[in-house]
């Protein structure tokens, strides 16, 4: 699969010259930013996650060298900042982005004023399937938002996303993402549902959080995240704790 | 100091009604919700933090009961989706917060259909001033950025954030929140220069990870903020790990 | 009233520096910055019209010096392009943007590049009432939308537009603006009920477009469009083509 | 080439229910639904126009049928409102934007409550080349916007959007359209430059206003409007009045 990382050039220093930016704006900008990105990302059927807002990332199949540059095009003409991008390809998730960083590192500092728009690695047409997991917390809305002080039901989701992302990068070579409220998505090389049967019991075990999740495979982002949701909607209905939605054709 | 809770009604069940809607749109519309609450906040001086993007929360002094029903009309005017919110007054934040989490509680579940813009609790004219926390990893760029696996970065910043809303939580009774790069912000009580010098040895034991932070207090969140953000920037200048701008005169 | 003439600086070079940008980029680029302005400028009560998207101009009661600085503070904070700012103070609003564009005017060129984020003439804490007048084309979706070619409908509406655009400026000191659909708004002197039935003769006379018309007034141009609109929803209703709702109590 | 109408569901009677809505979110809704369509759009390399907002319409040549209802989604998914869609091609854009019209009007009123998402027409993919103009006012900074009250320049450009709009209709069978500034596009059949010469001196009769113009052609609204931007260019610096760049192979 082909994995994208997107950064912010000199970034930092930006927020603060002459004098520190208003904190709403910077949140403004990176949000705006970041939604613009998944706009044009979700338009080629990819999936972007907001990671440190400075550094976002995402999985780019179907888009190619072409396309990434018109990226870069369209943020320097809405934005006061401009991107960097590095592109990676590997079966692996976590390999996949280490390349896409390390192509993006040998072109300097991200916070070097004279690396601007730089786009480093190498698009391809066939990056190959993807799979995507979307877990989220059974009962969530039960257990913890009608009836937990709200930053503690924040920390729980706090700790079963770091919790996953720690186990799905040691065990699995993936990469998982908070996406908002109790929802996380990971993206897998081709992972067995035994495998989620033993990730679940492994969050359980370290942060005593239930987690269901579907998950789903397919060309692009969206067509293995969709089946992931359809996945996790057969979860919600069905009590069943990992679903894998059977669907006649691949895409 | 005032805290309001934002919650989008209903959202979890309109998200995958009649079917899974596209994760990019959802990614974005959560985004662009953000990023004009932000705006709208940001215009009386408060902060916001996009906690889980469906609950969002932030300091609000400044805006009273009307200012909250024109962010609820103008969510209504421009989003598929509504908004309820509820007010907490308290000097110390996380019992600020949990009182404008009880009020919306009280309304009904957040995934009732028919609690629509509800707004709970009380704002007050008089709420009191707030300190505000600006914490950075020292290093960050040439430590994380430049050299290591970017999701390792991002796991070490969730590290940081985690042990510090938790300990802040557990012992100064203020919320801690992500907001960028290296970044996070807390929301405090009056706490004085040894406390964060406590706080930055309990994270750097736990973690690991040195962190350098400015604080500041003020009557709203931006001028208490501003003045973290320039602490920050003398630590950033002078190595020191904790400043507090003296200022002739509070506003 | 009050009114302030907002000008992009120096827009027409930078969109063909180095080399002529994406139009698609300039439009949503020219279009975001009108919402976020329409968004601040409402935030207190004013309107706000897009005018040439390059300069746009709006009823500003309301709004002091510092709301100024604060509008071009987040535009720097949010866009590639600044903004400077002219205001102007009169009883006519022909006037009043007259005077705001004439203090801008001395500030320098548009196309000066060294002209950046001026802000001219003089904000006041009371601007006196505005009249709004809400105008509409007596069955609109019948007669065209839903029958003719809608570049027909567009450009009768661009007549309608242009004939009222000149004979309220020509006769009443009025400024008025499209807002969409067949939609327009005139900021006047305070006008009676008469004027307004001499106006939409006027129309008729000249381009057999038949217009309806609600006015209102008020401390602010919310108060008073508002107004407009329900006068405008009266005429809708009963057939009147002139209304003026009779308020207990003004604003 | 292929045209297409974008038309907000029932808009009217929306922004009126249940009593009318604030004007400035009315212009916000409207600005950013634009820019998002633009954005959509332009990653096509097409063009689109804001209208009368409440229909909007654009060349789409590489737009096929998913694109439209991938556009309707995003819409559904980011706004309160919906979009239905008419899609037109013929050699001639006033045609083609016909075709797209009738198609859509025969699914029902545009304020008919059970028309809803409607995508009416037939987009191929073969549509053809496009040929672009794009005009502006000769010496319109000198001239106007550092000299004339705004609104005197803003009816000078009303005056020659119109009678622009008036004479391409009816003599090239082309739509012209404000596009910002003093700048006004034309989507034409392929015409030469004696057509814009005539085109000029008709208007400079008409109006008095001296225009000059760049076109360009190409398969998609962006390949021939970015040589109308460079023929533009051309004239500025040249003093020519049209413009027709040569390119060594079209696109």
């Amino acid at each position: 699969m082909q994995l994208s990382l997107f950064q912010i050039d000199n970034y930092g220093p930006w927020t603060v010259t002459p004098e520190p930016r208003r904190e709403t704006d910077l949140q403004s900008l990176q949000a705006r930013l970041y939604a613009d990105i998944a706009d044009f990302v979700g338009r080629s059927d990819g999936y972007v996650f907001f990671d440190r807002f400075d550094n976002m990332f995402g999985v780019t199949n179907g888009m190619d060298r072409t396309d990434h540059v018109s990226l870069q095009e369209q943020v320097r003409n809405s934005y006061p900042v401009t991107l960097s991008v590095g592109i990676g390809v590997d079966e692996l998730p976590f390999e996949a982005l280490g390349k896409a960083s390390r192509a993006l590192q040998q072109e300097g500092s991200a916070q070097d004023e004279h690396r601007q728009e730089r786009l480093a690695g190498t698009a391809t047409a066939d990056p190959g399937p993807v799979t995507v997991a979307h877990f989220d917390i059974v009962g969530a809305t039960d257990k913890y938002t009608d009836r937990e002080h709200p930053f503690d039901t924040t920390i729980a989701v706090q700790r079963a996303v770091l919790s996953l992302s720690e186990h799905l990068r040691d065990e699995y070579d993936s990469i998982a993402h908070f996406v908002g409220g109790d929802n996380i998505i990971a993206i897998c090389p081709p992972l067995e549902s035994t495998a989620f049967t033993d990730i679940r019991e492994h969050i359980a075990e370290r942060t005593g959080i239930e987690l269901q999740v579907g998950f789903g495979r397919g060309q692009t982002a969206h067509s293995a995240g969709y089946r992931a949701k359809e996945g996790l909607e057969i979860c919600r209905e069905s009590g069943q704790r990992v679903a894998y939605p059977q669907t006649p054709s691949d895409d």
